[in-house]
């Protein structure tokens, strides 16, 4: 096991009705000029904007309202709300939404106390200091941002997707999540989730550091956790239980606690984060497709791992040889993937194997050429991922 | 599922030599005038006092010392050290060593800044508020109160041992963690530790509410973990990764993380305080003596629990009657805390059937006549549980 440190101050307030709780939570934390940042319209449809004014307007908090964030947020937004904060004083960033709003209010949280580019946090060429303050209203169990310190934004110029991950002091402050909010996603939505929590999880999973029991335990446990609760969520959309526990799944599989003391991989996010900014594609369903295809590839770089992965994930049965069982397990996710709705393939996802050449292109410039821990790719080998990935066959 | 709130800030710096971070995290967080409290010679003759002052000392930061805690801390020493932080000005504690040093270290920062006596914590009449601030040198991995809330202190004018729970202001701002300080832990203490953190977990893990699969599994992660890793550290005390491993998971037995979302049970360590109270036994003994004792009496309140302990933790197979396969998880139990050298009877632990009446009039006095929760059990219920436990037989 590594040295680690792991800090995870975020306050989840967890349950049924919590969303009342947001004016005293913005106030204990000293916002009294808030920016609420959202989505699109069904915030204003489901009457959450409606209930978070009301319940600042009841303690005399002021706010003005940004909203707009779409999938794979982009930077002319945050340089909008960036604006917005500094012409109205803004002291407290309220994001409701899944992750991309999260991510959007964190990169103008970061942009809004920074005199130059906000981008530059993206370039790696400096570390965020003293960000606004952010609190947040979970409506999507999937990215974790809610009690991450990573963001991901995309510029429009070139359609560069990059995250930014380690800014301690991005982490929100509070996470309000309620699972009832999620009653209304639809299927497709509730699939890439999950496929975007599990990913999460697998990329500290897949590692070559050794003695990590305690960790790849919980690893394990949040897997099975996901598997068992999205075989219920997808029969009973309104299950509470269900949609509570996959909720809670999303946040642990993110805030660190999944990772510590190991090294992590994350070559499928760089992998992926080429095909969600070409094609738009939802960053879940991106997940579905890659994930697997970087395990087919890889998995000869750490078989007793996959051989672990497959037996106590998938219940494969500890028989024949490794490679059969770490087979089985990568196939067993794969199908897992399938029977809940997700691509698993560049055909299903409505990528082409003819923009390979592009996708490598622009992960040469986003990653630097060289991807992953479990086994270092360079840029061959991402092409030899994204052809698996292109096989029609399941 | 129920509603909950989880917030556990407490920055963790684990590993290796990391008590060389002293200094700066006591800085970080405002400490300028340090107590720094500690248990009996081992401190001393490891040399971890030598190097904390050192350390402390090379970043010019004033301290006082004050040792001398003994397992179940004591009331008197708590006076002692809230007399001390207030004629030296303390404004910051420092505790170096297991669970009972770090519950002695929150007594005093809870009582420092509080005009009654700090007794009322324990009472229930008060709840603790703006304590001194408290840092943590992990060196006995077990009560897991480096990152809980909780302290549980005995007060010795008739021996009552009591527990102040929640009080989220208690919760340490760093722990430092290096699995090395543990290596010379004789082997009592190491399964003393071990007792006592599965017992955190299981006090959690048996509950009656429904839906709480992700946090089950999560329970199951640690205790699973711990297992694992206690086969290794009995028959090498120096492996590392077998230490860090253990340390670690009883930091998540009781941070709060696998109690999320669910009604807890704490019965067990309501029967056991009384015996460590009287005989002077280290909780952990008692703790391997009570929960299985406690078991067998309620099992049958919720035996699809103690079924799914039974698979999911020992492997038991689910065939046959869900009566044997919770039986045969509670064995399992037992065996396992006799394996690593744990008393699992009264005969083994030094205590004696014919207290069992002085037992239950304290805990009659300490818990008001009830306790428990999975099933609620009276002074009647608790008698008969010690006399189970009272069994000779294994």
């Amino acid at each position: 096991m590594n040295n680690f440190k792991f800090w995870s101050p975020t306050e989840f307030v967890f349950g049924k009705d919590t969303v009342k709780n947001v004016a005293t939570l913005v106030a204990k934390y000293n916002g009294t000029k808030v920016l609420i940042h959202y989505g699109g319209q069904s915030a204003v449809k489901s009457g959450l904007l409606a209930d978070i004014e009301h319940y600042l307007q009841s303690e005399c908090i002021e706010y003005v309202k940004l909203g707009g964030v779409q999938p794979n947020p982009v930077d002319t937004l945050v340089y909008e709300g960036i604006e917005l904060c500094r012409k109205e004083n803004v002291n407290f960033i309220l994001a409701a939404g899944g992750g991309s709003v999260i991510d959007s209010a964190k990169a103008i949280a970061a942009g809004a106390t920074y005199s130059g580019d906000f981008w530059d946090f993206f370039e790696g060429s400096v570390t965020v200091n003293q960000p606004l303050p952010v609190g947040t209203i979970l409506t999507i169990p999937a990215a974790g941002s809610e009690g991450s310190p990573n963001m991901v934004i995309t510029k429009t110029e070139g359609m560069l997707k990059r995250g930014s991950r380690g800014n301690q002091n991005l982490r929100p402050l509070f996470a309000i999540m309620d699972p009832e909010l999620t009653y209304t996603l639809p299927a497709n939505q509730t699939a890439y989730g999950i496929a975007d929590m599990m990913a999460h999880v697998m990329e500290r999973y897949f590692t070559q550091t050794p003695g990590v029991e305690t960790s790849d335990r919980l690893c394990e446990a949040i897997l099975l956790a996901i598997i068992h609760e999205a075989a219920i969520v997808f029969k009973e959309p309104r299950n509470y239980n269900a949609r509570a526990n996959i909720m809670w799944a999303g946040t642990l599989a993110h805030n660190g606690v999944c990772g510590v003391g190991r090294e992590e991989d994350w070559a499928s996010h760089g992998l992926e984060h080429e095909l969600s900014a070409l094609y738009g594609v939802a960053h879940g369903a991106g997940l579905a497709v890659m994930f697997p295809a970087w395990m087919q590839y890889v998995y000869t770089s750490g078989i007793d791992r996959f051989v672990q992965f497959a037996v106590r994930v998938w219940g494969i049965e500890n028989t024949g040889d490794k490679k059969e069982i770490a087979l089985k397990g990568i196939f067993a996710l794969k199908n897992f993937f399938s029977s809940i709705g997700l691509p698993v393939n560049f055909e299903q996802l409505g990528a082409k194997k003819e923009d390979i050449d592009c996708l490598v292109h622009t992960l040469q410039i986003n990653s630097g050429g060289t991807l992953g821990n479990f086994r270092k790719l360079d840029m061959a080998d991402a092409r030899a991922i994204y052809e698996i990935a292109a096989q029609k066959s399941v």
